[in-house]
This record gives C-alpha cells, structure tokens and sequence, in this order.
C-alpha cells in the first residue's frame, strides 16, 4: 500500500460514510412520515368506530415488502424485522388518536397472585384457578432428592443436564413412546415445561416473525412470542365445533413470516385431544412449509383416548417439550425437557446457558428416579379421570353452563349459554363473593363466555367449588 | 354516520394505506441503498485493511440520527432501535467483503463443558476453570430443604418468592448492610444471580440502546446484552493501573443511548474493590444522566478490604443482583435474588414469570435458612483469604507471571509477562499436557496475556495445578 492508495482508501471512505448517514436520515424521515399516515388513519378510523387492528391490510403489506426485498435483494428476515417494528410504532400512533384503551387479561397467573393475596389475609378459598395437581410426588423421588443433597449433589452441572437424566430420558422416550432415535445432545433439562416453551419459541423465532397457534390455549405461547416480538397467528376454535381445530384452517393461517406451529395435545384448557389424522394432517403441512411443529406434550400422560405426540411420526422440524409437573405432580421441582434436533437444541441450549446455568443437579437425580415411577403415574391418571367424569356430570347440572366433556388434561372449560356472559366479571364476584377460584376464558384467547376450573383438587373440594359455581350462576 | 360519510371514511383509509405501503417500500428501497453502501465500505476497508468496526463513526451517526429524531418528533428509542438493525445489517455486509472471521471465545462456560467433555473420558483433571467454591453448602440449609421436600413444600409458589424468603432477604438487609427500607415488592427470588442480571439488563436496555460495562468483567453481562441487542460500551482496565476504573473514563464512554452502568465489586475475575470514593463518583455520574447501576455484588462476602455497595447510598435508579451460590457455596441450588424500586422489579418479575413461573419452594425453604448461617459465611470467606495469600504468593514464584494480589472474590487474574502470549492457546495446551484446565483471559474481555484461576479447590489442589502452571510456563 503506498501512501496515495491510503489517502485515497480514507477519502472513499469519508465519502461512502456521509451517504450512509445521509441515507439513514433519509430513512428516519420516511419512517416519521409514515407514522405521521398512521395518525391520520387513527384518525379516519376514530370517526367511522372501526378497529386498530385489520389482519389483512397487515397481510397485504407483509406480502408487498417481502416482494420489495425480493427485487431489492434483501434478506426478507431484515426487511419483516423492520416492517414489524413499523406496525407496532403505527398501531401506537393510532392507539393515541383512536384512544383505544388494553384490558388487562387476568391470565391463570394474574388469578394466582389475586388469591394469594386474599389467603394472605387468612380467608379460605377453593382454588381451581391454579394449573397444578394436588398429588403428591412420588416418594421415591423425595428420598432420592434428599439423598442427594445430602451426597452433595449441590454443585453446577453441565447445562443440557446431568448424563444419568439424559440417558433415563433417552431410556423413557423408547419405553413410554417407542421411539429408540433420540440422542444426548437432542435433549435439555429445562427449569420446568414453561423455559422449555419459552426457547422453543425464542429459537424458531425472532422479532418480525409469525406462530400460528391453535387458540383457547395455555396464555405461554403469546406471552413468549410476545416477548420476542414475534406474531401469534390464531388458529380459534369453538365451543360449537367441539374445539375441533381443522387442517384447512391452519394451513390458511400460514403466513409468509410463518416459522412454527405450536400443538399441545391434551389440550389446556379444552381438554380436547386432537384425531390422529388432523395432527398427521397438520405436520405435513408444516414439512410442506418448512415450518417447525412445537408440540407441548405436557399432559400426555393424562390422555382418555389415543393422544397423538410428534414421536409417532417426527415432522422434519421439530421442538418437543414436556415436564414433569404435572404426570409426576412436581410442579414445584421446576424440572422439564426439550427434544429437538441436534442444531436446533444447541440454539436452545445457548439461551438456558445464558440464563440458568443448569437446573440443580440434585433435583436432576429425582427426574431420574421419576421416569421410573410409572405406578404413581397411572394412579395420578385414573384420579383424574373420575374427576373429569364427576365434575362433567356436576357442571351438567347446571343450567347457565354447557361443557364439552374433556378427553384429557386437567381442565374443565365449561361455557355459559347466556352470550353475553363475562367470565372475568363472573370470576372476580365468585372470589369474592364464594371464595372460589377459576380462570376466564379471556386468559387463554377471546373466550369471554368460557372459565377455566383446574381438577387439581381433590374430588370433595371440586364438588363444593362447582356446587358454589352452581348457587352464584343460580 | 350518514352512508356517505362511511363511504368517504372508506376511500380517505384506501388512499392512506397506499401511501403507506408505498412509504415502507420506499424505506426499504432506502436499507437496500444502505446495504450497498456497506459493502463498498468493506471492500475500502478490505483494500487499507481498516478493520470493520469503527466506534466513532457509529457515535457520530447516533448522535445524527438523534438529532434528526428530534427535528422530526420521532421517538429516538423507535431511532436507535431501528439504527441498531441498520448497523448490524452493515457489519454484516461488511464483513461478507472483508472476510473478518469470528473467533470462538473461550468463556468459563466453553472451558466448562471442553474439561466435563474430558473427564467422562475417566481422566481426573484440576479444575482451576469454574467459578465455584469447593465448600459444602451449610448443612442445616440441607436439613431444611430435606425437611420441606418431606412436608411437601413441593407445588407452585407466587413467582416472586415466598412471603418466608422475602421477609428474610429484608431482615437480611437491614443487619448485614444496615438497609432498614427494603419492601417486599423491591425484592425477587431468582433461579441464580444470572437469572438476576439478566432480567436487570432486559428490563432496564432494549435493542438499540448501550450499557456501560468496565472490562474484564463476567462475560454474562455481554452476553445477556447481545441477546438483548443492546451493545456493551466497554470501559477497559488494565493490569498497569491495577484494574483500577477511572469514574472520568467511565463518564466518557456514556452515549446519549446508554441507559446503565454495570458494576460488580470485587471483581470476577480480578478480584479488585473499587474505592469507595471513585463507586460513589460513578453513582453520582449516573444519578446526573438518568441511567441505572446495575450493582452485582455476589461476591461482597468475599472482601479483604471495606467493598462498597449500592445499599451505602441508593443511586436514583438501581437494581442490586445476587445469589446465594458463593458466600453460601450453594452454586447447585440455583437461588439468587434481585432489590431495585418496586416498578422496575415488577417489570422484572414479568420476565421470570413468562420464563420460569418461581424457584422450587423447598430451594427457597432453604435460602430462608442460609441467611442464619453466618459462621459458614465467615468461615468460608476465612478460607478463601488464606487460599488468596497462598496461590498470589506461589504464582508471583513463576517469573513469566505477574499478579495485581486480589482484594476479594474467589480468583487470580494473573498475566503473562510476554507480551505476545495467547492464554486461549495456553489455556488448551494446559488441559492437553497437564490436566489443568483454567479460563483465558479473552472471556473476559480485551486480555490474552492473562488468565484466571479459581480459587474453589482445597488449597493443596490449587498448589498442585499453580505448579503445574509453572512447570508449562517454565
């Protein structure tokens, strides 16, 4: 390089760089301009009362800029990044003209820290509000826990799990579901199903992108891609069709920025089980896409006729995570999983590294023990289905209500037949009132003529919650 | 409304659309135009080998973009946000043209999982990489958390932590720091002190926005940050002034994005305190631009000269982050906490819902119960002095070494005398030939020429692997 060379390098480059800034200013004049628009349509949809929201002016838009960026060559995941952050910044600027104002959802767990707060003050509740067995663990896994607390099984452990639970999964995984394939480093110890979830979501999509999700669902899945910045796509489903989700409509929902589609079957709050052909039906059209199905298996093990899970027939992508609250009843032990393709769980494993370290070793030996505890299992299971039986009979009786009966989970989610009934209303007088906890159907998608009432409790509590559920709607 | 006025309503929303649509392609025109540019910048720079970063040229054109936000009435976090994804997107372009490679850090936890990798091998190293005291967590923490295992303190708690816990984290304060305020909103139980700074780092900087962070440092600060899309503005120390931090150089390196600083006194992995003079210079930098310390003082119990703490004199905007893992060697329990004003800890306490739902009520049980153990405390701070004396004394015997004696925590940061030497080549070479395994000094920032030690080994083990460091030195 001779001096010259240099000379001219650095005045290139002076020049280059004032047409960056130059451009990047003229960017943020545009992105003024059209939030400047977006006032404007705030203020023509304010006087016509229509809504903030229009999915397929949205659509149309999306399509349009990934076909700009197919002209201009530009990576389409930069050109759905920036237009998704344009939206949001619109949607603010017509929510301040239109005034439109946001319910707080009282999600499961807005109705948990409620109740707690008013047990705090010693009243007594019936809490059918929180998602969690009231069994108790299996016994052999406390002894093993506090053997190996004891054994100092109390330091750090490599983060995707202690080697004696990866290999006790990989041994369960062939046992309970006949699948022989899986190997170490497709599989992570979570700090319960909930991180297990929020990675899968973080690691198939990122801000800009879209999930269709099948909807009333566990609230999670929105809560995570909200978090990341990433659309959920609903998929609803109805009371009237039996919460039956069709193939054809999720397929419909698919959009351009589409990365995954989340299934978990038994289904929270439903208890629905999808038809082994639907979910057949469903990963095709994702290995069609190229899209990844996250299948939340959670309550697998509480299925009243056959449930489909991704082992019976792997999509090409795929994130499965599961727990082992709610099978085994430990809910409090915050111990998970996730198995997923080699490349696809180390992308997981980075995020539990960053935030976690590891789940502690010692709670890791009784996720070992548990796999064995296969009694314990079937028992927690046949419980639950006299209360499925007991409690459908019981909120059969009551008029105002209608139920599909559940297949699976630990859910009851009747529906009132008065359509204007609101649920969230209705759960706050019943707390107050009744002392009896459930959770509105607005917590798991627009369902505000739904509740969601948790069978975790024993049968004689779930009696008189739903005879007081009875005598308030009376 | 009239049906025409509707109609009007109708066709001025068709109009504005449009113009919207074309406005966002015409912005995506624009990123193309900026990508473009990049990659001519790459191929000058390619041509001068300048390399891809450039910190004053992005200032500059933060604070451009800034003022143009300003003239436009755009809100500068939309700005920097969307600058950010610029930025990348160019770095990107750049790079391609470049041909700049990534080096792989070799953090602590790389390190960690290359030596467990090992050792399954059935080959028995010294393990002078991990961040973890060797002590045995106090044994009635093990007692208790035995005996809540036993009474079933086994099911979901509310996600900030026990009533029990946060009562004693209070109390805890207010003896051990002499900090009588502390309410139970200000306080969050989390999965480990990683959980802690992470969730601080998410509430307090969003993508776009900068940290402050003074070098070298835990690489989890960065680490959180780059998942954050937040960049990490480094305040670099250097073994010459005695990793000693000048408030002047850290009020330069603050930029109208910064939204905190970092502190974490004593220092992982150099072991320094700061004065309690220059602590209190930054805070009061901080107070004066509005941002947040972020205060992580996990290691405060292992002091060898008055640390300072953020409970001495709040800052305006504060969140304090610690653990149990190493006053306490409980590393393996996953418990930590964090103390900020109550709004900023309910926007933490989101994240760790969305993400974890709470720690396991039998942990917290037993962090209730670590808070008394103040003989094991002591005793284990005791230990690690004498280890400090001991392993400064025999590293400052090995003549290409040289050490700033650590004032605190649980390491050596010693440096190589040559300058030319690379501690990640060391580092390997270490494991290779003599089964020491330490963590190069790139993990924690801009320092090849150093490594750190833990000191987490019975002093006859550290004595052991500081002589087999001679020994590959000699």
């Amino acid at each position: 390089l001779t001096s010259s060379d240099v000379e001219q390098a650095g005045s290139d480059l002076q020049d280059l760089r004032e047409e960056v800034a130059d451009t990047t200013k003229e960017i943020m004049k545009l992105v003024a301009r059209r939030i400047e628009l977006s006032k404007r349509i705030g203020e023509v949809k304010s006087r016509g009362s229509l809504p903030i929201d229009n999915e397929k002016v949205e659509d149309a838009l999306l399509e349009e800029v990934l076909r700009e960026c197919e002209r201009l060559g530009l990576d389409q995941q930069l050109g759905t990044k920036i237009l998704a952050t344009l939206v949001r910044e619109s949607k603010k600027a017509q929510r301040t003209r239109v005034g439109g104002k946001q319910q707080q959802l009282i999600t499961p767990m807005v109705m948990m820290a409620k109740a707690t707060e008013i047990e705090k003050g010693g009243r007594k509740l019936i809490r059918l509000d929180v998602g969690e067995p009231d069994f108790r663990p299996p016994k052999a896994v406390l002894d093993v826990v506090s053997s190996a607390l004891y054994s100092y099984k109390t330091y750090y452990t490599v983060g995707r799990g202690i080697p004696e639970l990866l290999s006790a999964l990989r041994s369960y995984l062939a046992i309970r579901y006949n699948y022989r394939e899986a190997a170490e480093n497709q599989l992570i110890v979570t700090p319960g199903g909930r991180f297990a979830v929020y990675s899968a979501l973080a690691t198939v999509a990122s801000e800009g992108d879209s999930v269709v999700v099948i909807e009333p669902n566990w609230p999670a899945y929105k809560e995570g891609l909200d978090y990341i910045g990433a659309r959920a796509i609903t998929v609803r489903t109805t009371f009237d069709e039996r919460w039956e989700p069709s193939p054809e409509r999720v397929k419909a929902a698919i959009r351009p920025n589409t990365k995954a589609i989340v299934l978990s079957y038994p289904s929270n709050p439903t208890g629905k089980i999808m038809d082994k052909a639907s979910f057949a039906e469903i990963v095709e059209i994702a290995d069609d896409r190229g899209l990844t199905v996250i299948s939340d298996e959670i309550y697998n093990d509480y299925a009243y006729r056959p449930c489909p899970t991704i082992l019976d027939d792997l999509p090409k992508k795929y994130i499965l995570t599961s727990s082992f609250s709610k099978a085994w009843s430990m809910t409090g032990f915050r111990v998970g999983y996730s198995f997923a393709p080699a490349e696809t769980s180390s992308r997981m494993l980075k995020i539990l590294g960053l935030m976690i370290t590891c789940v502690p070793d010692f709670i890791q030996r009784g996720a070992v023990k548990a796999l064995e505890a296969v009694d314990e299992v079937s028992r927690n299971s046949r419980t639950m289905k006299e209360r499925i039986d007991a409690t459908s009979a019981e909120l059969a009786e009551i008029d105002a209500l209608e139920l599909i009966k559940p297949e699976g989970a630990i859910y009851a989610f009747p529906q009132a037949k008065d359509p204007g009934f609101d649920s969230s209303a209705f759960a706050i007088e019943l707390l107050e009132k009744k002392g009896v906890t459930v959770s509105p159907g607005t917590g798991f998608g627009d369902y505000p003529r739904c509740f969601r009432v948790s069978l975790g409790q024993p049968q004689e509590t779930l009696s008189a919650g739903v005879k007081k559920i009875g005598e308030m709607l009376g």
